[in-house]
């Protein structure tokens, strides 16, 4: 079962990436007014059902692919 | 104008950091079988309608977001 997860940092913190691409972007002559990166995790997982598919994202963004400080995640099957 | 440009390394490409985290998981307990990581860049843009902003969009990910040799990319707008 595949799950996609995606990985946001919380509205308030700053996105150092973010500007640094922004800066570029509108050196470059483009009309941007803000950037901001989030991380798309795509995921194969050997599990029996979309309960356990979504369990089991949520469980792995806790212990490794978040930072509940600075991030927020979202975790959904995808076909 | 908000938009959303989504890049992907294309399917034949390795993705180390994803094999990394993939074993990290695997060694972790979880059932993964593959992980692959992709890049979501959130831009608001100074522009008149939806149409200018996905071909500014689309022109960003030519000119500096992307590298066509081993990402692909897809743009929208969101609200």
């Amino acid at each position: 079962m595949l799950i996609e997860i995606r990985v946001d940092l919380k509205e308030e913190i700053e996105d150092p990436q973010g500007k640094v691409v922004e800066k570029a972007l509108r050196n470059l002559g483009f009309p941007v007014k803000s950037v901001r990166f989030s991380k798309l995790i795509k995921i194969e997982l050997d599990v029996k059902d979309e309960k356990e598919a979504i369990e089991t994202g949520k469980q792995m963004c806790k212990v490794l692919l978040a930072n509940p400080v600075i991030e927020k995640y979202t975790v959904k099957v995808i076909p």
